[in-house]
């Protein structure tokens, strides 16, 4: 079986966006009632608007993706904690019914309802709900909710340490995933993603949060952002720090996938990052949508680039596939066994 | 000859931290005298503070560093456009010193007097004064002058056009390098560093600035920061976005060093990156100090990883290390010519 642990819900029918338009127009009227409302889509406009992603997964050979909320439309710094609340439970709604409608091919990782004034107000609740009733089996997790300024603590802050408690409690881990950039020096995809990824590595490398939380885990998506690249320095820097090896450091805590769009990146990840850490993931239909007139084959079509690496065994290739992915998100196995 | 292009000046006597604090201590009071002032050390101390420096080159084989002042202690954000015209300017006068009293091992590139509110205020004529005076060769340009909370304009907006004629004028390059972080999110040589030099080069893809200028040559450091990784991502992107290839794009304006402290982050680095479009650097004495356990040599020994490299030919090797130098700094030639 392959798992694609990093699928994002952008094909969503165009109510989910209309929606959204009323919810922040009706921001400019303080007297309006605030009230979750409704996205009024049939079932059938759901099954047409994943067939992009039942395609390609078809096409390029891979099982099932864990599925979540379109990532730069979270917006988490639009509204307050009442606009990210109503927001997210719609947005994560929609990704159980179709999760639902394809239990073999989506499983549910929700949006929270972060804010940048009360960063884990509602948070918690969401989870909760997501993982116990909807069957979800983590959550994206926002290291920088003003969407481009940066002023939420670091991840390892204290303040974050309730979430984590109900994230090891409920046994679910976090992709770190940041959302729209309104920071007009950061490209959102091409820029705050990857910015975000390095920056939460390094928040990792300098704190003691996995010391305080041995079970907690954390996916960091974009093949890691610049970590790997320069993993060098990240060891140079742990050692005249004096803070754990990086392989000890990420053992059980931090993983990257393998969203990383050439060969010779995917080669350099998997040669330089321990095969226990790394997770497929593809980000389809994600960031980058078209063909590589070098290869004549999609950018985001990472499979690819894993079946053209060398030096990997058999052994490797199922951890990196499946094996990790039920490790990190131990809840798949309960909706789909091995 | 074997050209360094990124080396600071982080081996300073403590006088000059002396004058930085009292500085900043100054601005306390702000019915304080604003003068320049003076850094009272001697030839012989600042001989001795290049020791380092010079034992690295003479170690490691390399033959000239082009060296400017300590990057994080730049600090653009304290203080105010006055403050950081006299901390530039000491902080320049002490590099046009080392590098009369070294002409063959050192040539300068200066520290820009930025501010956040006024990010260009003093700016030319301290570049002016730099190259026209003293001798230097470059400069290092900050992108975000507060210090980690990026409140200045992209670097493709036109308010930065004034300095960029005045490079062009005087023939002269730019590193893109941030100082220090105060902003707790961004750890400086872990994430900010790398951050920065990511988005500048998503900026530089999104617009046309050289279009704009078609002389105009930035060099991002560490190794590109997160690109050479992701250039697949970025290919993908700027395909979709309709924008030139990347080779293209940066033939003749975006350049990046060899700072990546690992064999494979290097090996990637000279397989996907065009060869005219490489530096070396090592960023020594930097932001990584120690020896490698893995192989018993320092991270930042950056020639050994290109020694190390496949596939390089002779041509390539004199250009990666002299000649790409002396294009992309013509004023070089005139202090050591070919």
């Amino acid at each position: 079986m392959i798992i694609d642990c990093h699928g994002h819900y952008t094909t969503a029918p165009k109510q989910l966006q209309t929606y959204r338009d009323a919810q922040i127009a009706e921001l400019a009227n303080p007297a309006a009632k605030r009230t979750k409302g409704t996205v009024d889509v049939s079932d059938d406009a759901l099954r047409a608007s994943v067939q992009p992603q039942l395609n390609f997964q078809s096409d390029r050979g891979t099982d099932v993706t864990i599925f979540s909320p379109r990532a730069s439309a979270m917006a988490h710094h639009i509204g307050d904690a009442t606009t990210s609340l109503h927001w997210s439970q719609q947005c994560n709604d929609l990704i159980y019914r179709v999760c639902n409608l394809f239990p073999q091919k989506f499983i549910g990782v929700c949006q929270l309802p972060q804010t940048p004034s009360a960063p884990l107000a509602n948070c918690i609740e969401e989870l909760e709900r997501c993982v116990n009733e909807l069957g979800f089996i983590g959550c994206n997790l926002n290291p920088d909710p003003s969407g481009g300024n940066w002023t939420a603590p670091p991840l390892t802050d204290r303040s974050w340490y309730p979430f984590y408690e109900k994230m090891v409690e409920l046994d679910v881990p976090a992709m770190v995933h940041v959302s729209a950039s309104c920071n007009p020096n950061f490209h959102a995809t091409g820029a705050h993603y990857l910015n975000a990824d390095t920056t939460a590595f390094m928040q990792f490398l300098t704190a003691d949060l996995f010391k305080d939380f041995p079970t907690l885990r954390f996916i960091i998506p974009h093949g890691g952002g610049a970590v790997p690249y320069h993993w060098g320095r990240y060891r140079g820097l742990a050692q005249d720090m004096k803070r754990p090896l990086l392989t000890d450091l990420i053992r059980n805590n931090v993983f990257f996938d393998t969203c990383v769009y050439h060969q010779a990146g995917i080669d350099l990840l998997l040669k330089i990052v321990p095969i226990d850490n790394i997770l497929f993931g593809s980000e389809m239909v994600g960031a980058v949508r078209g063909i590589d007139p070098e290869t004549g084959h999609y950018f985001d079509d990472t499979k690819r680039y894993i079946d053209g690496a060398t030096g990997l065994s058999d052994a490797d290739r199922r951890k990196l596939f499946e094996g990790n992915a039920r490790k990190v998100y131990p809840r798949f196995n309960k909706r789909i066994p091995e």
